[in-house]
């Protein structure tokens, strides 16, 4: 597959895209109706992306930082250029802490936010100034994780054996970024390179984000896919015929336990059983060192009609409770290694992050303050 | 819960009833539209059995082998007593081959319809003494599949944790089988002896005979149930939410090994890896001596809709390929315990399957016709 496919590939899957100058809209790819339809979400105020984040119009740890990021430029939307500069600033903080409660887990939220909200600290020499710089940084923030796909993908190649199969757990790819992927970028690096693999994807209840958005983008980069419940994986496995698993990751603690979508630890747990290597695909703004571990990473509960219900079906008697979490904490000893835009990570982990991954101190520790 | 309880919950869920006399029809639960719809199907024709049994409407390895018992009686219904005995037999025989093909795994089936080819064998002075004997043999292995139930549950009870929470996977329950169920029966009498516990309840893709079937069944029996995906096992686990296990087997090999619905596989490592027991509840018509270990067990391959298409929504591109076998196979070494009639066997299974199981030598030799 020529390089264009790929480039092609990401065009139309475009997940967050801005439109226009610093009064401009955000325009969303709404993944809660993909496959079926293709429709796109136009954000004219911070309440609407704050909305399409709880409600996983847009999803994914790195595309959540980066649609919050443009969030904040919404506060200011057509205020004019008249309007104090503090109270645009105020109304910037507001909105900041306000997106900073739709969603618990992926730590990008934070990371992205913090950097919005250093903007703040900064003198602009009028509102207008101030809007265009809070539209820079959101665009800086939106390149960079543009160019950290690419490098985990490249980065992430190697691993990816040819002629074999490997496995993957809910979307981590395009449509979880701005630009290729994380767990799903190797994958189409390694395609650019001619390698031949196939792609189990996990269906992942409740909300089926391999059976609906993995499958979707990967076969439309014409990587053959299989779509598999998540209760296969084991069987799989127990046939050698999957040779790695790659998944993303929301948060990762300073000794490398890793919060993903639920269903991660148990896949990690038979990898290792049947001696698999375990990738973890992650640029370093969802490593949070300011965690020790991952008892400490909070995990977002969600409504159990996400399980009692498919589509309007009701599937299960209303007597019967859930149990909902959206993430799980996978054990930093199950993992083989993280592929981040900055290399290869391999254990002991507590060391290599500390020495590859940046502390980023000035966000972690204004983090507290939505936490 | 008094045991009157328990005896009223059993009567609107009969999985499998035999209605009239020699000449009657088979009336079957239809488990296809549980929880949304309580509706039945009469089958009056062997074929529709055989639809019945293909289709899920009844599923469970006792109860399919029971239904498919009286599906052989249907091949004589209203056959004139002046039918020569040789054509009765016949058409008997042939209607045994034909139901034999409608599932692979499930060995319940094949001892169920070994049963009643053997009344072939047997010299009846006529035809409608052929049907007569036809229909005892068959009422005898529905009565068989329920004492086993009982002893089933009263054998596991003492198994399951006072006060806390079990976990199971499918539908192993009443509707599983003709009685009060395998995995589930122990919870059953366990309530009955006012245990208080949990049931987490996998809701067990692709066919959600968990969320559909053993939360109808568990909660109408006012038995407190939770229902997870099947990927929030491990966090359940992990989380010490779980003390044990309990699930049932279509087939178990002479060494333990054990087929059991997709899921059961990944469970078992899972609850290896967290030291929680593991318990594997079938009467010894499920074990098949036959067979040395897990790899001679056919699993069947169903269609790949069923992980498609939820109801009639497309639920992944149709480009994407998908991977669907109903079973899986769990080696005995993950096993703590089968909890059966015959009571509870522990490792080395190999000597207590053999000490303990009958080798019902006159139905394997058969069954290779089938198989």
């Amino acid at each position: 597959m020529p390089p264009s496919c790929i480039e092609s590939l990401m065009l139309p899957v475009k997940t967050v895209k801005w439109v226009g100058d610093a009064d401009g809209v955000l325009d969303l790819l709404d993944q809660r109706l993909l496959p079926q339809r293709v429709e796109r979400l136009q954000c004219q105020t911070p309440q609407q992306v704050y909305e399409a984040i709880r409600t996983l119009a847009v999803r994914g740890a790195p595309a959540i930082g980066v649609a919050a990021a443009y969030g904040v430029c919404l506060a200011l939307r057509n205020k004019p250029e008249e309007t104090p500069l503090a109270e645009a600033k105020t109304l910037v903080a507001q909105t900041t802490l306000h997106l900073a409660s739709s969603r618990p887990t992926a730590v990008n939220l934070f990371a992205a936010l913090n950097r919005m909200k250093a903007v703040v600290q900064t003198s602009p020499p009028c509102t207008a100034q101030f809007k265009q710089r809070l539209l820079d940084e959101a665009h800086a923030i939106n390149q960079q994780e543009q160019d950290n796909c690419q490098t985990i993908g490249r980065c992430g190649a190697p691993l990816v054996p040819d002629g074999k199969a490997v496995l993957t757990h809910c979307n981590a790819g395009a449509l979880a970024t701005t630009g290729i992927g994380t767990a799903l970028a190797p994958f189409y690096i390694a395609r650019q390179q001619h390698k031949r693999f196939t792609v189990y994807a996990d269906e992942t209840r409740p909300l089926l984000q391999g059976a609906r958005l993995t499958a979707w983008e990967l076969t439309q980069a014409g990587i053959e896919t299989v779509v598999i419940c998540d209760s296969m994986a084991a069987a799989l496995m127990q046939a050698g015929r999957i040779q790695a698993v790659f998944v993303g990751a929301d948060r990762i603690a300073a000794n490398g336990d890793t919060a993903n979508k639920i269903g991660t630890l148990g896949l990690s747990i038979l990898a290792r059983h049947y001696d698999i290597p375990f990738y973890v695909a992650a640029p370093s703004s969802t490593f949070d060192r300011s965690l020790p571990d991952g008892a400490a990473i909070p995990i977002e509960q969600r409504n159990g009609n996400e399980i009692r219900r498919f589509n309007d079906t009701l599937i299960t008697p209303s007597q019967a409770e859930t149990w909902n979490p959206a993430f799980d904490v996978t054990s930093a000893q199950y993992i083989t290694a993280f592929i981040t835009e900055h290399g290869i990570l391999r254990p002991p982990f507590a060391e290599s992050i500390a020495q590859t991954i940046p502390q980023q101190t000035d966000q972690h520790d204004k983090r507290e303050s939505y936490e």
